[in-house]
């Protein structure tokens, strides 16, 4: 058939795309994201609206309206009741979707269990948030779903464990372990806003909180020495209490951590760039802790790890002896430990391999460049590992002897 | 403690921000989407580079690079051994994933089995892409395993079904369908290219063909007069040989059908705007399709919802019935049906109040507004859909009557 007939009927034509033999079309798009972390104080007061608001429309008639809220069972035993009289207060009408928060709940089978909550709650795709309320693996398996749910609903994260606070409840990866691998699977998925109350955290026991504070000591190792100073003039009273109340130091300690992580993850919120040095101490940690799961939390797996990335920074003449005596001793005050009888050179050496092909080819270890900054190394051999395993060694046994003095 | 001590250490030292009780951060960040889309003629010449570059590195000394190719069983018997020496020619050291490409298999477990390959290949994270080969089905399950794995990996889609190569390959949306619904799961998720040769097209039967027309149509009814006029011109030739061919007309029909595509997507990548003309033919399909499978392709589920579009724009004089008969009639003579015993009333009514759930609460239901434009509705009422229903059934038994005379 003859195309130029076509274009001479009165229909708006425009000119024949397919004259030539190959064609290329060039897709170009942005997408903007936005988002809020606020730090609330009285988040479940009936009275303060910053939830309800987080929550999107609400009304004062008789027409409520649906939101469905995942809840960690241990925070739902808590403050259950005090969120469904916040809710009641502001006309919501919630469906309940309790779940384990347990690291070995980190799955696939979990997020797919919330995916069919929001089936089963009926929501709209855009105008009903989801709220998702606990700790750090809770948020990840509800933001993994929420990213996956009709490719994306609306969510909030509330945090309510230091690590949850400081680090995993304030940044847009989600995400479950799969197969032998920690967050094997995941997404890059912002929430519509994360909401921080420091109340929740009084009930948190000292283990918990030591493992939030590994996360704070990191921000502080790498990128913040005034942090560091703060932290090492209270160590000794970073309990639950301390971090629940209105003690200055402490919420200054918060939202330096808090502002330091956001400073970090802003000009890099996709990982275009994978040298992050947001990663110290998560370079040899993930292998460690997928193995002493659960006997070892996140932050202690980050803190032997941070303990090893000392002792090479001060191998490399990166850190005084002195600087690498304090970070040592700022991480054992903080109750958390500088060794693991897995963490050995075996291991090290596997779990780089591992993480040299999560960040493409390159090591891109970030090493703390004297206390508040960081470099990154790409040349670590393994001779450095034997050397630093040594250093660590010789300091545990010395705690250990201080201990039974 | 005191906070202004701190303050005075020699340590380069910040505001205090911690002064006030409530504290926001606004997190702001912008992601750039690019990738190709190209028709490439001989695309398994080992001649022709655009495979190979699009696969990134590769070299001519004795070092292979490794690649993940995951392909439909079908596409494979037909042309794993011309792609067997396409990348050996290109010195590429494949692991094959050879997965069914049937929509009974989009789903999770099918997703999960393609990230375990991938890890099995042991591929970096950015520099080893995943090549995806098949139809829509295994493109969505490829693109949505290269989401999930390590937050996103990057891969290639090279669609091999006309449905893929107009449609379903050149977007940026994955998903697998979940629980009684299609699609629910999924990510928006850019290939880093896709890759489109016509030849492949040639190994489809006539009802495969006939499925990828039926979005053709779409794209013609609701955006581009002159591909109605080229389709409707050569209807009776829409065959597997003419799209494999050099066909002039044909290849306007693919150019103006892929170019009209991308056009609709590029704005609206993340689907921001909810009102999108594409999804003409697919307000009540989803719900037929989903019950009628395997039995109807997709293509076939489109067809008959436009039918019924077709209908409901001549019941509100956004077509004149001239337009309609030839907008039906080019329908059936593309090989697709206009009606389905079960695409009834009721059905019709639970698929809409599904559909408005997913476009959030208004139906924006997109109809022809003379052929070749859009207009979006949100008032349609059930009177008007029986009385859609009842014209598309008279000119069914027309049909019928002619087909026994």
């Amino acid at each position: 058939m003859n195309i130029q007939t076509l274009y001479s009927t009165s229909a708006p034509l425009h000119t024949p795309l397919a004259k030539h033999s190959d064609i290329t079309w060039r897709m170009h798009a942005t997408q903007d994201v936005k988002y809020n972390v606020s730090i609330v104080n009285g988040l479940l007061n009936p009275e303060n609206s910053s939830l309800a608001n987080a929550c999107g429309k609400y009304n004062n008639n008789n027409d409520k309206t649906k939101r469905l809220v995942v809840i960690d069972s241990m925070v739902f035993d808590l403050y259950g009741d005090k969120l469904k009289i916040y809710f009641g207060s502001w006309n919501f009408d919630i469906s309940w979707k309790i779940l384990s928060g347990d690291e070995i709940n980190k799955n696939m089978e979990s997020a797919i269990e919330v995916t069919k909550s929001m089936a089963d709650a009926g929501l709209l795709r855009r105008g009903e948030v989801v709220v998702g309320i606990g700790g750090g693996v809770l948020l990840d398996v509800v933001g993994f779903a929420s990213s996956l749910y009709r490719r994306g609903v609306p969510y909030i994260r509330i945090p309510t464990t230091l690590m949850g606070q400081i680090d995993a409840g304030i940044g847009i990866k989600t995400g479950v372990n799969h197969g032998d691998h920690k967050n094997r699977l995941g997404s890059y998925f912002a929430p519509s806003s994360a909401l921080i109350d420091t109340s929740f955290l009084g009930s948190l026991n000292q283990r918990h909180i030591s493992n939030g504070v590994a996360e704070i000591i990191k921000m502080a190792l790498i990128k913040d020495r005034a942090l560091f100073e703060l932290l090492d003039s209270i160590s000794s009273h970073l309990t639950p209490g301390a971090f629940a109340s209105d003690d200055l130091t402490i919420r200054e300690i918060m939202s330096r951590a808090i502002a330091g992580m956001l400073a970090e993850l802003e000009p890099n919120l996709w990982e275009a760039e994978l040298a992050r040095c947001v990663d110290y101490g998560h370079t040899f940690s993930p292998s460690l802790e997928l193995l002493a799961t659960p006997t070892l939390l996140h932050g202690e797996a980050v803190a032997v790890d941070m303990a090893l990335c000392v002792a090479l920074a001060k191998g490399r003449a990166l850190l005084t002896d002195e600087e690498a005596d304090r970070a040592i001793a700022l991480i054992g005050k903080s109750g958390l430990p500088i060794t693991h009888p897995i963490f050995e050179q075996d291991l090290l050496e596997k779990a780089l391999a591992d993480t040299v092909k999560h960040r493409d080819g390159l090591q891109r270890i970030p090493l703390t460049n004297g206390i508040g900054a960081a470099t990154f190394v790409n040349d670590l051999t393994s001779g450095e590992l034997t050397k630093a395993l040594d250093f660590i060694a010789e300091r545990q046994h010395l705690r250990e002897q201080a201990t039974v003095l």
